[in-house]
């Protein structure tokens, strides 16, 4: 990822240029020379005999970005007068912030927000708890909850590093789908002391988003909360990965013709997101499911096992394959990676069934480039921005927790995840499916609007609703 | 408090009146002669032979309410189109919103936002802990925590009717001070749940707010916390009131010329609050002071105790008087009362030294009435805010925290609260010292403005900053 410069390592650059002509030239080609990519320029701002830039430019990495400050330093006629790093200025103070809904300006305000007034409202939920959903954040509030063990690609970071994620999904979630999100990150290591915390804070909010949470302790701790509460619980790692996946998936068969049913896959990665896929992918039918861990394909009665993988070698695999990856990948239609880097080779591509699919999502660096698939697989799709077919579940779990929040589901049901998948394959039109288009843009900010009554449709034929 | 019409019971009323002269004269004397006070009359919109106004009509309940409602309904030529419930209504959804405070609109800002640029974030704070209070919502936000034990008088109603509470207090703390405060309600009874929960949830706070914890548990659960925490931990129905009955004490003293050493204090009430103010009145030098529970006089070696009450009883009262509050009020200077409504006669504060006075803080109904002293006592201050002297812990929480977070602070100390109180105290001039104002006013925005300062001016005295 740090090969080509990029916004992430981002700077701004405030400069005072002579007022002559030539300067800002000489200022973009000492930039430029420098290897820095200029995303923006503005701030035309003259002063007399001087005048002043602002620009942000795009860096590889942390020591790239002292190179370019080295050589506006060193221009004749240019001062720099202060740069900063964009994407740490931007997490300054954090990325939400709790904002009031009603004024206080006067003593009648505050009898109805505070007391005395908030003692009737206090009494109503006392009376009737389900009122809480109705009177208090509850209505469309979630918490994000993460214990920080298994953080993006990090691994186990502990709370207060996983925060800035948890921030970000919060950002995701109102921005896309206007649920207002709440980090909540803690310690806790045990699936007990995970299932109790959040036990305990249930009260506050109206559903749960579990995220960044190890496997496979994850199972677990969603499997019992989902047991215990009557508000959704939902961890996104696993889910909305598996809906967007298949939402992936049925787009593709559009375009090779297959059918589910005919379809053999591996899916390479037997953590959170890897056992979700294969959940998600039997409920939607589909023939042959081969999973694969570090030692090789998961099979019935294998050894180095966990719950998760038990279940899934006793749900999968009918035919007991046995090998490595290569081994396993040999004929079958579908490719799903969520792994790490590199994990194959064109050649294990070659050797699948005709017009392949290969989704590589593993996050920075792909299970394989998509450069080497090119000519080999039907639709190639990642987990990254910078080529077609991002696999990202920002497309999925704003609008599952809108439509669960609108619904009053007590519950996300696969029925609600189904429902999710298809609104998401079908924002795609005909006119637009293509192989470098099986699903569409994060920034289409119309996926909700499908996604979220469809989900809620879905909690109401399940009967997953709280009576009001 | 409900045999006036006031805010907390008011009605919006959205009404058609035929365009003819007299008709709104006419809905206004049905409202008066129904009892109910007109507080907001608006939206003259006319329609031709019709006109709509919405009015705002203060009752004193709900069984009012239905009867100005009824005397509307059986005009003619009024419509009442819809009428509703202001508090109810104000509470919809909650009090509190999650904002963003950055934006997403395409990839560049994603990928600082959110993945990868985030990561940077993340490791930084991995590698070093302490830049979670820069970049995350550390750096402004105070968890308002409470297991809904002791909520307001409601007593204990559980944590989700405690949510309001807690949604009015993030209000005030965001319009007073800026601060970002989140409820959280939480399914914990003991001592032992609550300070286990507080821990694993404070790598997302900057400060933790505990609110409406029943006794004796409040104190234990404060005093662990402290300890094990290196964030601010405030129980503000303890210190808060104690912090502004301290304040209104200095001032009261002015008046009356007397000095704190000299002064002979009754404390009626030894929950939180009422051993939270002996404290405080400890350290200002205070000479006597006697607590009193529903038994009588608190003694070192009486019966009937907790460890709130041992500790109290052996650092307070050393000539161990013993009796009735009425048997140990005679001769005092002060009354402090905690406990609950009609607690005390004049017969009492007659009997006091000369020039008493009588803080009488239970709320909703005081301890005394403010017109049962008029010409006993020097100086009488109450909890409610139709009375002068309202003794309000607005005045204060706001400003300790907003002090205590600009400061990188790990602890609330005695010198803090003391420091916020001659802050709250200095704050009246001696222009508008009276006996009727011997503290602010509630909505008097700048005292956070005092307080905060310094507040954060006795953390770096005391030595409690975080190294940045």
């Amino acid at each position: 990822m740090a090969t080509i410069p990029n916004a992430a390592f981002s700077i701004a650059l405030d400069c005072q240029l002579d007022n002559v002509p030539g300067s800002l030239g000489r200022l973009c080609v000492a930039i430029g020379e420098a290897g820095g990519n200029i995303g923006a320029l503005d701030g035309f701002d003259v002063r007399g005999p001087v005048l002043r830039r602002s620009l942000v430019v795009q860096c590889r990495d942390e020591e790239h970005q002292r190179v370019v400050v080295d050589a506006v330093h060193s221009l004749d006629g240019v001062t720099l007068l202060d740069w900063w790093d964009r994407t740490f200025r931007m997490h300054e103070g954090g990325k939400v912030e709790v904002i009031t809904t009603t004024p206080v300006n006067d003593r009648d305000d505050l009898s109805m927000a505070y007391t005395p007034g908030v003692a009737r409202v206090c009494t109503a939920i006392e009376n009737d708890p389900s009122l809480s959903y109705k009177y208090t954040i509850r209505k469309n509030t979630v918490a994000i909850v993460s214990n920080g063990t298994a953080v993006l690609g990090l691994g186990d970071i502990g709370p207060e590093g996983a925060m800035p994620v948890m921030e970000g999904k919060a950002l995701l979630f109102k921005e896309f789908g206007g649920v207002d999100g709440f980090p909540v990150c803690i310690n806790a290591r045990t699936a007990d002391e995970v299932v109790e915390f959040v036990e305990r804070i249930a009260p506050t909010f109206g559903g749960i988003n579990l995220e960044d949470i190890k496997a496979p302790e994850c199972f677990e701790i969603e499997e019992r909360l989902r047991a215990s509460l009557d508000i959704p619980v939902f961890h996104d790692d696993q889910h909305g990965t598996a809906v967007v996946t298949l939402a992936a998936l049925w787009n593709s068969l559009k375009i090779t013709g297959k059918k589910m049913e005919d379809l053999s896959i591996v899916i390479a990665g037997m953590g959170a997101a890897g056992v979700a896929i294969g959940k998600i992918l039997l409920n939607a039918g589909v023939g042959e499911i081969i999973g694969c861990d570090r030692i090789g394909a998961v099979y019935s009665g294998r050894s180095e096992m966990n719950s998760a993988k038990e279940w899934f070698a006793n749900n999968t695999n009918q035919s007991r394959k046995m090998g490595s990856i290569a081994d396993v990948m040999k004929g079958t239609d579908v490719f799903i990676g969520v792994s790490g880097p590199a994990l194959i080779t064109a050649a294990e591509v070659r050797s699948m069934a005709a017009n392949p699919l290969v989704f590589a999502m593993a996050n920075p660096e792909p299970e394989i480039r998509p450069e080497q698939c090119d000519g080999l697989a039907a639709v190639m799709a990642t987990g990254r921005s910078d080529y077609p077919n991002q696999i990202n579940n920002v497309l999925a779990f704003p609008g599952i927790f809108r439509g669960a929040l609108d619904a009053n589901a007590t519950d996300i049901t696969e029925n609600m995840k189904l429902a999710a998948a298809i609104a998401i394959a079908e924002s795609v039109t005909d006119a637009q499916l293509s192989p470098e288009f099986v699903v569409p843009s994060v920034f289409d900010k119309t996926i909700v609007e499908k996604v979220a009554p469809a989900v809620a449709a879905a909690a109401v034929k399940d009967g997953v609703i709280r009576k009001a």
